[in-house]
């Protein structure tokens, strides 16, 4: 409303309009590649400079992974992804490419981190079995975890796809959403400290969870190699972001006190509701993994199972869905190797509904294992996390978790659908 | 700026700020799909209702075309399509799909009609040739022959294409632009007059030449098949229309006034615009297709090559280009059969350039053959055909024969990129 210039249909900005209908040229309005490129830099913590020459854009993160995979692959060549995954990999790469996808087993014992004992695995299974990989893609932030990789091991994840010589798909769409220390880190860092072959890394990036913004359908591709950049900008075509929307995004991102405060406060909203709801699922003898980013908890319900099958998982989904009456998704839809895991977004509701989700949880628990319940005043677990935040927002934290109702249901993230 | 409800940046439509920006169901927007649909039913006189529970989005009809031949093509099947056409589909339809285009044969003697002789031929070619030919691709009116079918011719390609149980696509993506008597029929029509298998009927549209909004993205795909419309459905995920633009959208195309005066302003500019230009172009002894349709002109210059071959062609398509410096694009990039023939963009300059580009034109007939160049004063050859105008806008066109230069150069389709 104090940027009416942002929109073509104000008297500030309707002097844009024809021009802004009627261009439709694939490498985008300057303005809306330099604001993207410079977000992209500031949610990153300013470590790294995007070029806004390489930012290619796509319909949503959906076109951005369909149009890398055509680049880089042909039909029946794989790429690997380490479970859990997003499913809708399963159609946004192989649907229309022809691609597979190649499972890297990853496991709770270990907090379902990568390793390069399941990546060497993965790999050469698939060469036993003829498969050629491709690429490696992996999803940091991860939906469904909502964990992040330390820099050891994104070093070592790009040595591994160097030796190998095969393609780095960085999803790092949920870049901006990390809550809690430590501080994220991008492959485009780690990229200026090892020794690589750029031309194997690219990255997919979105405005739809970090910005809250999925309905503009903003997706974009980052490659560091100049064929696949080109190829990938031709491909746009068939996804090119709405030049209106190029321009509200354009004339929003570029404002930096905006963006700043945006992104500082969807952070700590983020903070304080994951906060709030795995103290309260741990209260009532729920845990989950350990995490401080994305928009979901990856919750551990395998003392549920009536025994460790996938059937028993879809049993107990079932039983959530139909009798808990809460949507949440099983373990299994993520090609999860182990089954009791289910993925619960924190972000996508009221504080209404989130006490009644909570409510619903607690009564599901009491009724079927009274003893498993731990008493209300059991320690949260994860006291020993710390936000990175300025010490006003700690005190406003502190208030939040007096009174958990203070927390805005309007934060475009806390609504953002997934 | 008179409907600021429009826009969700303003005061009065930023209540729609949150729900739009979030929106991003792939059944679009309902109020969307409704106006489309009103739309379309409009610019084809009000004689068809489309139903917007069949309205499919898209990444404007790039987009459209690729989704059509992913879902009815395998790799390897193919397309008829006749000849001239234009040059994208070779991209759209075929890049990503693996789909093949098989050219039809259209004849100047015969103004580039398609007839069913031909049709019959470049399937049975097909046939030979071990083709597998899935369907029959029409643009009505024509990119970039400016012509559009009688209903007989389509009765007759709907009888085709039901008798070899092929689909049959119809890209209308220039139904509103018919600027000349007769009356525009879209395949939608047709079907209701004549026996036919609906699951092979499908219409491919976009705004982005009707109302002159290439930069939006607003491709639709509207199949009579029901398997059709769902997987393009789910498709259209890699290229949504933005929620913005959808929300611009539904509300400018429900405002009936205001999209029944754009489109007979729009339709009465390019009709001033084409006579002049054609006009000129006669007076200077240059002849082109009868055309009453669309935003080119199909210029015959056989009489100027060295030669009857496409290299005679490009060499002098290098002239016009280095010498003369006008963009014009040559025959052959639109698989033409024969040499001599280009497309001219009529409508997508100013009056200024315009005049220019028309002395730019008549300089290089006197230099290259004096006697080739009639009397300026030579009868135009389109004096017979006949605007469908109320008579106010009649005598607005009286007005501006008499005084070219009060066309506006502001009219989006005047403007509009191809």
């Amino acid at each position: 409303m104090e940027h009416p210039e942002a929109s073509i249909c104000t008297a500030e900005g309707v002097s844009k309009f024809k021009e802004t209908a009627l261009f439709q040229d694939y490498h985008g309005i300057p303005e809306f590649r330099q604001a993207v490129a410079k977000f992209m830099g500031k949610v990153r913590g300013g470590r790294v400079k995007f070029d806004p020459d390489r930012i290619v854009m796509s319909g949503g993160a959906t076109g951005a992974h369909e149009m890398v995979a055509f680049c880089l692959a042909d039909p029946g060549e794989a790429f690997l992804v380490p479970t859990p995954y997003y499913p809708g990999f399963d159609r946004d790469l192989r649907w229309r490419t022809g691609v597979e996808l190649v499972p890297v087993v990853c496991d709770s014992a270990n907090d379902f981190k990568i390793t390069i004992d399941s990546l060497q695995s993965a790999y050469h299974k698939a060469q036993e079995a003829n498969i050629k990989i491709k690429g490696l893609l992996i999803t940091n932030p991860s939906n469904p975890l909502g964990t992040f990789m330390d820099k050891d091991t994104l070093k070592n994840i790009i040595n591994f796809v160097n030796e190998k010589n095969i393609h780095l798909i960085g999803d790092e769409i949920y870049a901006a959403t990390v809550f809690m220390e430590p501080e994220f880190v991008s492959i485009s860092e780690v990229i200026e400290e090892v020794e690589c072959n750029r031309d194997l890394i690219h990255i997919v990036y979105s405005l739809s969870k970090d910005m809250g913004f999925p309905g503009f359908r903003v997706g974009i591709v980052y490659s560091y190699n100049d064929t696949v950049t080109s190829c990938a900008r031709k491909m746009s075509s068939f996804g090119l972001v709405s030049s209106q929307t190029q321009h509200l995004i354009a004339t929003m991102l570029s404002n930096d006190e905006f963006i700043d405060n945006f992104v500082a406060e969807s952070r700590e909203r983020l903070f304080k509701r994951h906060e709030y709801f795995t103290c309260t699922l741990s209260q009532i003898g729920i845990c989950s993994l350990k995490s401080n980013a994305g928009l979901f908890i990856w919750m551990d319900l395998r003392k549920l199972l009536k025994e460790k099958t996938f059937e028993a998982e879809m049993d107990l989904w079932r039983v959530i869905i139909d009798e808990v009456k809460l949507n949440v998704s099983p373990g299994s839809s993520f090609h999860c190797h182990e089954p009791g895991w289910f993925r619960v977004c924190f972000a996508n509701m009221d504080d209404y509904s989130m006490e009644i989700a909570l409510s619903r949880i607690r009564n599901f628990m009491v009724k079927n294992n009274e003893t498993m319940v731990p008493p209300r005043n059991k320690l949260c677990r994860r006291t020993s996390l710390k936000l990175s935040l300025s010490r006003s927002l700690s005190r406003k934290m502190d208030n939040f978790i007096m009174s958990p109702s203070i927390m805005s249901p309007q934060s475009p993230l806390v609504q953002a659908r997934t």
